[in-house]
């Protein structure tokens, strides 16, 4: 397969794509990468590794479109951007998916205004995968529609069961509808309305709404919800643990000595716990409903983030999940 | 003052209630309670305790409400509950506050329906502190309106500072906007239109959009959004910090000997960072907008939580916050 990556996207650009794709290089076969920006700088970080030139491709970009512009006026102006060329790529089909770590904005502007929606999909939706408790759960939508319709959340159910099952492997997945409260009649108007429309569906496996604070678990693979409260629900998780260890940090640095000894024994829990809790593991974050594999990059995406996205890109392509998407959502329109 | 208390509200009641009473009665002069719920069972719970029996009414109650039940049904019907029994008392000027750890639907209703809302409110809103990192935050309002519109908020924003600096006792305290994005243009219909009105109010410290991750910082002290985007923090805050707690307890539990030990030599660091988080110090949220001081505890309060929760309550009354609340939205309705 061939993968666009746009080069300059994320605060570690292009340095750690660059890392990603060296790393994937060496573990995953079969896949051409078609790296956007400038191409001295591009050639001068390929530089420091050994690896088959064949594969890589380099495609000159001029301009880059930070995460302070207008997505939909950046992506207009400049053509000559990483990741407007990137998207291009897939566009044009000469690739089959495009990787960036670059503005979200853009990039998800960039998905529907070049590479096109699906068919009879009203709504795009980005759908990261997040560590739990007891597994992996995804988000569906997790930022990019506001004031969602009821029609909307019923798509992003079928898009996340589709690809939940295609590439995380699990058969017939767990959808539930993020509420604040648990019996059918709570919440929202959009809430109520989707509630109704989703046990309807035959084809998922609806388990009614799961409450804000039972997310984290992961009991439940598929969670739905309007982009407000699915951004919402990502930055929290983000936000909170986060916040969460570095007061433990803190009180173990203001610590006795004893407590500097006792973190110091507890090392090895904490790394198992970030790995556990590590998104770079998850790669990126697909965004469904477009007519290409597009994945979003964590902007703070290190190589083995970058190469774990790869990874990710090439399970999307090789079990057809994009096709799948297309006959679930078929049926149906 | 003369407080109304829930004696049949919480997971542990009476008997934390009771406990709680009994420790402010220790604490805190010059209060009356009215402990509502079945005569005989408050009474065997306060044989345990000498206290001024001058200061301790009950006032028997032989209904309970579950947090099952539908609210505005069951407290039509139930009027020999201890929950409205209790804020019958502040309706009809008996007592001058009523606390509950009780159904929060129930009583959030009953609040609306029985003692009513302040002149001139559109929605009465829950309006719980948190510990944050850098201190405490309060989210206004935290689940007890839905589809909120841009007006509401303001008026939010309104009786939150106003709370916030007469029981907190922080002079013009920071306002911020929930919001997924820190750009004024960022977010949803309500946002966007609830942005506009808020930098319009020169009485207002608006610092503008605070994105769901920097919540849990704490370092804008009054939280404004609708009640399902406040009920969703709220919930994943307190869901998240259970979730890693429980991670890391986990990974100790199936460690080497050598974690446990570093486990032990941390306990003092766990237990510093469990009082800085724990909800309980912060008593009740005040169920702001209603025509009466309303207390609404968490379901799971233990005594020293009821305590808190009185102390809070006198808080408000010494300091004439029902009273700046009416004042400061008199000038703005």
């Amino acid at each position: 397969m061939k993968i666009a990556i746009d080069g300059m996207g994320g605060d570690n650009a292009p340095k750690a794509v660059i890392e990603g794709v060296i790393k994937a290089l060496e573990e995953y076969k079969g896949i051409e990468y078609y790296i956007t920006g400038p191409k001295e700088q591009i050639e001068e970080e390929l530089k420091n590794y050994n690896y088959d030139k064949t594969l890589v491709n380099i495609i000159d970009a001029r301009e880059i479109i930070s995460p302070n512009e207008h997505p939909v006026m950046a992506l207009k102006k400049k053509k000559d951007s990483s990741i407007y060329k990137a998207l291009k790529l897939v566009k044009d089909k000469e690739c089959d998916a495009v990787i960036s770590g670059g503005s979200t904005g853009a990039f998800l502007a960039g998905c529907t205004l070049v590479v096109g929606r699906i068919k009879g999909i009203e709504r795009p939706a980005l759908a990261p995968i997040m560590p739990g408790k007891n597994g992996s759960f995804m988000i569906v939508d997790a930022g990019a529609n506001v004031d969602s319709k009821p029609n909307y959340l019923v798509q992003f159910a079928k898009m996340g069961k589709v690809y939940y099952q295609g590439v995380i492997g699990k058969e017939n997945p767990s959808v539930g509808l993020v509420n604040i409260g648990a019996e059918e009649e709570k919440g929202n108007e959009l809430t109520k309305a989707t509630y109704k429309l989703l046990k309807e569906e035959n084809n998922l496996n609806f388990v009614g709404n799961v409450e804000p604070r039972d997310t984290s678990k992961g009991d439940v693979n598929v969670l739905v919800c309007d982009g407000f409260v699915g951004n919402t629900l990502l930055k929290m998780y983000e936000g909170v643990a986060s916040t969460l260890l570095s007061m433990i940090k803190d009180e173990i640095l203001s610590g006795s000595i004893i407590s500097k000894l006792g973190a110091g024994l507890l090392s090895p829990v904490f790394k198992s716990l970030k790995v556990k809790f590590d998104y770079k593991e998850y790669g990126g974050a697909p965004f469904l409903g477009v007519d290409g594999i597009c994945i979003k990059a964590h902007g703070s995406s290190d190589g083995k983030a970058f190469k774990n996205a790869i990874r990710q890109t090439k399970i999307f392509y090789d079990n057809g999940v994009l096709e799948k998407i297309k006959a679930e959502l078929k049926n149906n329109i």
